[in-house]
């Protein structure tokens, strides 16, 4: 074996997947009609694939788009385009990278939006001022290829919980079984849910907020015999009614509220007084998807 | 000089102040009602202050109640007399520590309540499903020591801003100044607040409403020269209305939301596209008074 | 256009993708040799895919091995398995739920160490008393199905930083362009590493930390004209060291020290003084391979 | 009683305590020396008291030094004044705004310093590439008043632990304990210890550098009876050795590792494997003084 072959393996290195962009790019936007201000706060994360191989390998920039040019592209575009939805934003920033780098292959777009709700005093609504919504965010992702698009959407640690109809039972007992089964549980979790769209040309507005609504709607209806159930069922309602939306993924984490033991003080806890713990969490995903 | 009074500076070292409890126990408890269910979350610090020089000089552990057993304490009084506000729970812990564990002198108890809305479909509320109203929080503070009773209530993490009504001008230049005087900005804050209550017999639940609502209206309405001057306003107003507060202080972070400069892209930014900042960040705080 | 027609579109619903567990599981233990001690923190995550449909669609828990029962097993096993490497301990957990759950498909177990540097006075090591290294962790994941196993490991919010040696310039320049050419700035980074090893029976310590000095070394040791240059010099470095590792993928999130301008104020900054910043951020991302 | 009376208690409102600031600005230094590069990083908090009654009152910002401009402060001084200690740079910039602004009669400036080492390979230090270590901080605060100054310095997220020579016992038992004695248990804590200087003169970092080391000897040696005792040793213990120190705080919050129970799987656990856990959490403070 000469040396040729002994180093060969070291020539056959290279790279075989990159992507690069400009995270959090922070940004308000006030629309200002003649009797009331529209606010709207976002994050956006850009992210950019293509011919990049010689950036890497020998420090060529030549088709490098800075992150910082692509920064100030999203707050120049805001301007004009960051009317309506983040979903439509962000076709139009996918769309902008994608036309104007013939270098890319591929522009993913991700928005979080961060929700307020206006402040009302009485049955009056304030013009002007906002209450954050908090944790909840709604996302788009639009990932846009020379091939086409794909429009996703979703809402991010939406905190629900429900005090009963939720029970764990019947489940594989083995040596290091120590839980208890319980027909009456507290179902509590920070969900992560993402969902596609078939079309690029919808209403994302008024979808995304009847999805969100047939998402609490099932959760909380539902008389849950595991998370497992209870993710699938929610996913499997918005398919039946969007015919828009192919495919759903749900992330559960199970935020476990866990009885506290009364007994040993002479004090019966009839499912009153729990525990709240943030760790371990039980973490539960699937996704649920329309045949074709 | 002999070794003595070489020592001595060294015999004068003394504890001069102490305190000690549990943070964090985090605690859920349900009231099941015939036709629905009411959910509470809190997270409960307890801290203590006695007679526990020993303890730190030589490890003596008699006068101290671990912390392990503060947890217990917490769980176990809930069941019973965590019913209706986390004042008056507060109020029942304080008391607790104080009246067993004569070798202390004071107990200082803070809850911090997890808000949740009930959800509501149509015009229905729905029995026993909730959703987190996010990382605003409720507090109540208990201060009980062998002279009284010092009961304060609060607000943390309320994230508030309005879009207009709110400038900064006429201020200080000096050579380090770069800012642009405006007439017209977005205020924004995640601000704090506490008040103090000069009784311990009061509807909590209805005043930490009303203030709740005052400090938001106040805020709305304000036209602001400063946040300085939104902080006193919101201050004052509640000295006003509620005679049942002496004292409130506020601390209000300034998430600033700076203009982008479109000018440089030849495009006007008619105070609408802003670039949204978490540090550095301006630090307002400041206490209102009522003299006696 | 019949019933069946109208409705068949939801009968084709079904579950795709899923996956369960325990997540967070932190477990320290203590290693009592006769003259020092040894301590470990970990937090282990276990993912369970397998035969789990009618879990979902009718609540079926017969299949289900509760997330609490893996928590128990985690800290059951790791009095006797966990002895070494998180990659053994790792290793050892993934069998044990496939050996015991025949409706398992695959077991997914990732390990994140939590770093601790036993403490030294003068030059004596102190034989039970540490200190956190901090953020940074050593990350292990297995995935064993039917079909094998699969063992990476990596380094997670490793953040390193070098003061000169590093520059961006050449890139492309359009409308939206204000990023100054600098062949002079600052290289900062949390990184995230991870590596696939080719063997499950491999000294898995002296591997890592042997990479992991690669790593460094060669991050400091770069003449860097991008972060996409560095990265990949990082990686490529690592492959063509350890014949263990047929392919690398990391995480570049560039930290900026942006320049503060001190010229506005008749101070000259000689890349002395920077702006430390947090958002947005540039994300670059690579994986080098070895190709067969 | 009139209409006067009755509106008399409103007309005694007014603001009694304020301060106000810019915090987190972070600020990274350079020091380039012929052969190797000194890096600092670090986040100022400035916040001013003074007569600033009017701009609450009635929105009158004339004496207001905006926030931006001390932050913009904070990074002119810094080129030239920020060469050695944080303390140092914190006394030239109280100085600085205190001396600027006569409507000022307190400016307090705490600077925390982000830690990093410089790396090394083999033998050889390397002249430019650092890492982090982590969450540890060193703090100085310095509250300079038109009477005075008063420097504190400090270490903040110190997470540090034993395996042994910790105990807990003897303590208080009633009708919620069910904390097990135990005669050795870790004792974890992730402390902040903030001290005063009587001298504005010193070689802080050195001073610095040698009260942290007493701090983790005595940490490290110390027979621990409870928190409390090791608490109050390492305060004895700096005083004992640094004249320079009249006061020191200390807040140790115990991160409890609990012994997990295998007895209940037929396994011994002979102080081995534990539960680390995060809440709730133990919070001792305590404060050392030399009597004067």
């Amino acid at each position: 074996m000469n040396e040729l072959t002994l180093q060969s393996p070291f020539m056959k290195i290279k790279l075989t997947k990159n992507a690069y962009g400009k995270n959090a790019v922070n940004l308000s936007k006030i629309t200002r009609h003649s009797d009331r201000h529209e606010f709207k706060q976002i994050s956006v994360n850009v992210s950019l694939q293509g011919d990049f191989e010689t950036a890497h390998t020998i420090g060529d920039n030549s088709k490098i788009l800075p992150t910082d040019t692509q920064k100030n592209t999203v707050y120049a575009l805001a301007k004009e385009h960051f009317n309506a939805s983040i979903e439509e934003f962000g076709l139009h920033l996918s769309n902008h990278f994608l036309s104007n780098n013939l270098q890319l292959s591929e522009a993913r777009i991700e928005i979080e939006e961060h929700l307020y709700s206006r402040l009302s005093f009485g049955n009056t609504e304030h013009p002007h001022a906002f209450i954050s919504r908090g944790d909840e965010k709604h996302i788009a992702i639009i990932e846009q290829s020379r091939q086409g698009i794909k429009a996703s959407c979703g809402i991010r640690d939406l905190l629900i919980l429900k005090t009963t109809d939720s029970g764990f039972e019947n489940y594989i007992r083995d040596q290091y079984t120590t839980l208890k089964e319980t027909a009456d549980r507290i179902l509590a979790t920070k969900c992560e849910v993402l969902w596609n769209y078939n079309s690029s040309q919808l209403d994302f507005t008024s979808l995304y907020n009847a999805i969100r609504e047939t998402l609490l709607e099932t959760f909380a209806g539902h008389k849950s015999l595991s998370v497992q159930q209870t993710l699938y069922a929610m996913g499997k309602e918005v398919l039946k009614k969007y015919s828009e939306v192919d495919e759903i993924s749900l992330i559960m984490p199970n935020k476990h509220h866990i009885l506290f033991n009364l007994a040993q003080f002479g004090i019966e806890n009839t499912n009153e007084v729990f525990i709240a713990t943030d760790e371990p969490f039980g973490y539960i995903t699937g996704t649920v998807s329309r045949e074709v």
